[in-house]
């Protein structure tokens, strides 16, 4: 049998659309060649808000309706899926094979966490959340899996 | 941390285009309404065997030359991709992530087993393995996993 | 400038997923081999009629609304879409650019048919259109474009 | 009968993945917020040339050859295709069904052509072709069909 991390790694390699695969990788080359990390991941925040607001979820009472609210978006469009759960201080956000990795190149985690705070922190906002809880990345996982980590909390340093 | 079954079972369930995904279905109802089981499987052996000759692979010289031709074959339509071990007696094939299972719903292990025995005979057979080797699918992985095992071999009942 | 017909022509040749383009030519020789052509015309038809049920269109007021309904649920699946026109005594429905042609190759416009047939009858009925009218595939467009011309109005020979 | 009209503008609505259609409208809308047009032009030109780069042809000998080694590469993106008609003093581009127009949004001709200027002047150059005969984008074609027109010869302001 063929092991669980073999069907993953063909899987992710097929994550991102094959049309913009090459384009995507050339544009990755040239924003790192023409702006300093930080711009990049500002960018992806903008472009993830944006996203965020063409893409409006319904207001949600339950932690769960917001999931599946936010999960029928990305599905639409083939861009993963998110987990939520609550702990103690924040909500912990989860969100699994996204086509980013794929599409930009390795080194690009930054981009990713950019692009989903971006998009987090809009759908929160619009469902009313309060503006001192914000979105913010946190490390990636250590085994290269395909997930951004984030949490929805007071803002941390 | 998202586990990677969850992540698996994601990809699993976007394995089959969406364009073919009912239509299989129904296809797959009206199928198990008006054939027995082992005429439906036979009847994916040959469609198998069609698209082993509609999808030739060039003469090889060794077994890791044979996986990389099938595996392009299989990759340029998006249907998984082999792994070949070769055995004291046999050449075992276990092929993973093909979009079968979803598309034609869940108790149709017996249809991929004979669409992918009537795939790589056909191949075998090509590339000029004698007659009395056949490809025959073995019992499939408990887990439930989108996987079909097979070995190419002398005749077993 | 390159003409429209070449254009559309195209645009046709990719209108079926290359996931499942050889597997239905294949299916369609296993067909074309298996069975006489009424007979593959009604298993179409009963195809269409599963997939109707499984994408059913809500209650509609009027031409427009219904009409949007079955585009709703043709482009989810990436099948093309329908035109509906009130003549005096029938409604003439239309389905342009579904994959269904590309998919079985040439030669195969009644099983189209006999799908659409199938399709758009039940989910007539299901909006409570009186049974004595019914939907049937009138002749192809002689220059080949990727069409379905029906009808729904009294049964006619 | 559905005119070739409403058939085109079907097809070319889809033309662009659904995975990447709102992430390259967003991120459009960053870059023209954030940069001078002509800056946006040389950033698709750069970009197109690494897709060529990325995307080599092997040597060609006739221009039919050219053409089909062009079209190969597209084709496996699914980028539309180019059509080469030899002139008096230059060679004629044109290139049709390009997803550009529907993923960066109307009004942005000037990228489509940056882009395939881009693109082609490189390919060429891999052939040999002499470095004063160059790639220019002509006016687009009026009728708004997905089109780029180009021509390779002296440089002409």
């Amino acid at each position: 049998m063929t092991d669980k991390d073999a069907l993953l790694s063909y899987y992710e390699r097929r994550t991102c659309s094959a049309q913009w695969m090459e384009f995507n990788r050339a544009f990755a080359a040239e924003l790192s060649a023409g702006l300093p990390p930080e711009d990049i991941r500002q960018l992806f925040r903008r472009i993830g808000e944006r996203i965020a607001l063409a893409l409006p979820v319904e207001r949600c009472d339950t932690v769960e309706q917001l999931r599946n609210g936010f999960n029928a978006r990305w599905e639409a469009i083939d861009w993963g899926f998110a987990t939520l759960q609550e702990q103690a201080d924040h909500l912990r956000i989860v969100h699994a094979c996204s086509p980013l990795a794929m599409a930009f190149g390795p080194d690009t985690d930054d981009w990713a966490s950019g692009f989903f705070e971006g998009a987090y922190q809009t759908w929160f906002a619009a469902q009313g959340t309060p503006p001192e809880l914000r979105v913010q990345a946190e490390a990636a996982p250590t085994d290269g899996s395909p997930q951004v980590m984030l949490r929805l909390g007071r803002f941390q340093r």
